[in-house]
């Protein structure tokens, strides 16, 4: 937690005063062991980022003078289409585009996602939220990413796809590609990730004619939770 | 498992038949479904990649008939140098450079690395191999990497790194640099990541006299298991 996330129901009065406790305040606690006149970075859901000065801390609660002086970091400019990947994963894919600054995810089916993934409690959207904001507190963003679910591909790729990456650089990741996966760019774009095993050939003939250009990233076949930040990070 | 990882004991004559049971048996079964007269990717550790013809497979033996016809994928002209991370994420680490192509890793202590972290069964050789395993039969590699374990900062720093990165392009992520981390480079580079919460400023100026040049790769602070697969990403 490089950042402590704040809600407008933590601010006790018009001062800029929180009072937090549970998560956060075990987390001040027992990693910042942080101790009264620290100070540690803050930033409120969705808005800026600053210093909360500690004014009162013990095994109950926290109390700190918040002062936000500036925006949180550059949302990066892409759009993330991922087949649904295994629960566990999943988890872990969220934290880590949270805290890459993806703003915009859309979990899909694929043929070869398995259908019990759709039924997991991680889907709920308390859970992607958890996940979601330890991504935010650990890039120290305030900007909480929006993911949506999308369990029929078909009607996704015919109908809602072609809006979606309208002025963007839609790419689809797929090892079987002449095209290699361009580097720094610097421009929006929309990028899809298949499942474990790659989209079928039927899905990836779908995805060209909404319009996306296939790359691949090297020979490598890379698990999804290794693709993905470095498929991030290569386009970004 | 994209490749089936062959071991000379695996060959039971001189015309490259190989018997399978085991952990590689089941995933063949269970997983890639095969049947007899099915062609899998395989590869010789530390050898050639090519197909394995199934002529027999029950519950109880796998038996394929083996022809090797191409080298397995470049490594990347790298080494890790890597703060020992806890030992969970240490697992995940492994897995996912081995499937990037490092070849050589050093494990490094840091004074934010936890005491308790050398202590754990991860570290015990057997352990790490199986994660570099599953990395190599993930990205159909058969070359292993060599992984090292240097539980003393200082005489690593000072004795060792000097002839370690001589002829290669040092470089430490950290994320208090002005200068960014390069892009698709294409030549020999060490590269050093610190623990979750940084190097001490003591450690990035030990680092630093080593000949070692500070990049940050943006202001998001990112988890190590974020940050490996993506700052590999960026630079290769």
């Amino acid at each position: 937690m490089n950042l402590i996330l704040l809600y407008q129901d933590d601010f006790i009065d018009d001062t800029g005063v929180v009072r937090l406790q549970g998560r956060r305040l075990k987390h001040v606690l027992d990693v910042h062991r942080a101790a009264a006149g620290d100070g540690l970075c803050v930033g409120v859901m969705n808005g800026r980022i600053g210093i909360g000065k500690v004014v009162c801390l013990d095994q109950s609660v926290l109390e700190m003078e918040v002062r936000l002086e500036r925006q949180p970091p550059a949302a990066l400019p892409m759009t993330l289409v991922l087949a649904l990947p295994r629960p566990k994963v999943l988890r872990r894919v969220l934290r880590s585009v949270s805290a890459m600054g993806v703003k915009r995810i859309f979990l899909l089916n694929s043929f070869r996602v398995e259908k019990s993934y759709w039924q997991s409690p991680f889907l709920r959207p308390e859970a992607m939220h958890e996940q979601l904001v330890l991504g935010l507190e650990q890039a120290r963003d305030t900007v909480l990413p929006e993911v949506q679910l999308r369990p029929l591909f078909k009607p996704f790729a015919e109908d809602e796809l072609p809006a979606l990456i309208a002025g963007t650089y839609p790419l689809v990741a797929h090892p079987i590609s002449a095209t290699p996966c361009p580097r720094g760019i610097d421009r929006a774009t929309t990028l899809a990730i298949g499942p474990e095993g790659g989209f079928l050939p039927y899905e990836i003939e779908k995805l060209a004619a909404a319009g996306f250009t296939v790359v691949h990233a090297g020979e490598r076949i890379l698990s999804v939770e290794t693709a993905v930040p470095a498929l991030i990070a290569r386009l970004f």
